[in-house]
């Protein structure tokens, strides 16, 4: 039963998550020290939550087909796969192997039907202080890529990361950077909205209006920001316990059109990943009925 | 004697500052832990560089008139007085007794002649998830602060930081920000470029011309940003040592029009700040020769 309430920050209306989970999914990065793969499937079910977005690691570990098969089985909506992306900053074999490598995320993504794969696209190339040409890279390695994702009819969601990760992960680092590129990319590429990267942009508004009406926004992902934060990756707080306006945010991103799953992402080293898996889901369940 | 040099990045005409020390200056936050004030002021002098910035900290505690003497006897330029603002994020008090902070903050800093008043502006008010109901606060409050800092002659310098800080430093964070708050605000306040914040914005180079358009770059502060990064605060970089494109900025910069110091300001809890002062100093007018 879907309802909707007024969110009075906002003035639009938002849908009531107070009573239910069904738009709910897990990142299995939040419970990755604790559960495999598998074992996060069969949590993530036996805790009535739909939705699951793996990793890539885990994925493999656990076998594709095998995945595939548990997450139907369980009858699970796979948010995303995490990750595809990284074009600047890979080891060795430079850009050509990038994209084989990105080609078998993107088939990876369509075995398990994944509703897109996240790309976190590379921070500096190595060696390199130019981030106006890791930029370009970006763009040129998408445009490569996307042939591949349109022919699997597997969506790539660009996911802008905090400009903190600028150096060593995404050179893509605000939602309107994110939105030109799909601009300039066209059809088969979107973004994905994460609280975490862009909740302090003070042009946030306005950019997930404009991915909404371009009917872009693929995933929506949530945990929260704490103060202080100890930690540049793995110190990512509970919906609830920093100082993100969660339903601010997401009644901007409802407000532009997207009525998908909100997908909880936490790294958190010191508090989550030290926790059971089952108590981390009921602690997720219970902020994103109250706080998101 | 005055050179500039071609930078092919920028194809603009930069000044060259390999052969002296003339336009760098020295944020005495850069030895805060080797150094009192007095000593800063006579390593800064012994080194030959002209060039200093202060903290409020230390020059309370050496005393504002002594402090005031000492820069004037050694001949030095004082680039800033750090910091005003924390208009938000004041502990007690409330507003009021941030503005008086604040007016103090003037006077002292046009009591040892410093060319600017640097402001952090601070992050979310407490308790608060609101930041655009912080910026508003910052606004109003810098408006409030400006005939003071107008009377006394003292230019305002909004320093955007880095989006990392928003929740609990500064919620201006990018530098098309602070030149909207400039424009609004009018006359007596410009900005502080400094490269560790605005290094990863897309929107740099066209910010910083209409910053130098307007004629409100009011210092330009230098450090690096490490890869990788293990502290939110206290692991900055030796210039060189990171991945900033220093001679592009600094191109831009000057390119606008800015022909002021270059201030280095290192916050190195685990590298800098455990090496004696006059080897920092060294290695400061070194990079600068060599790097900036």
């Amino acid at each position: 039963m879907s309802q909707t309430h007024d969110i009075s920050q906002t003035g639009s209306w938002m849908r009531d998550l107070s009573g239910e989970t069904r738009w709910l999914s897990i990142n299995t990065a939040t419970t990755r020290e604790q559960w495999t793969l598998a074992q996060a499937i069969d949590g993530i079910a036996r805790a009535g939550i739909p939705g699951i977005a793996p990793w890539r690691d885990q994925l493999e570990a656990m076998g594709v087909r095998q995945a595939a098969q548990a997450i139907r089985a369980n009858g699970l909506t796979v948010t995303g796969l995490c990750r595809g992306g990284m074009f600047t900053s890979f080891d060795r074999g430079g850009l050509a192997q990038a994209l084989d490598d990105n080609r078998r995320a993107v088939d990876e993504a369509a075995a398990i039907s994944a509703q897109c794969l996240v790309l976190v696209v590379g921070g500096l190339a190595p060696g390199s202080r130019d981030i106006a040409a890791a930029r370009a890279i970006v763009r040129d390695a998408i445009a490569a890529l996307l042939p591949h994702a349109r022919a699997a009819g597997m969506p790539l969601a660009i996911e802008p990361l905090h400009p903190m990760y600028a150096a060593d992960r995404a050179c893509i680092n605000t939602l309107a950077q994110a939105n030109d590129l799909c601009d300039a990319l066209g059809p088969g590429v979107g973004v994905a909205v994460d609280v975490y990267h862009v909740w302090w942009d003070p042009g946030l508004e306005r950019e997930i209006a404009r991915a909404g009406a371009a009917g872009r926004i693929l995933a929506y992902h949530l945990c929260d920001w704490l103060v202080p934060t100890r930690d540049l990756l793995l110190d990512r707080g509970m919906m609830g316990d920093g100082v993100i306006d969660l339903p601010r945010i997401r009644g901007w991103v409802e407000a532009a059109g997207y009525a998908g799953f909100c997908e909880v992402e936490i790294f958190s080293k010191d508090t989550w990943w030290r926790r059971p898996g089952d108590e981390v889901l009921a602690t997720c369940i219970e902020r994103y009925r109250r706080v998101c």
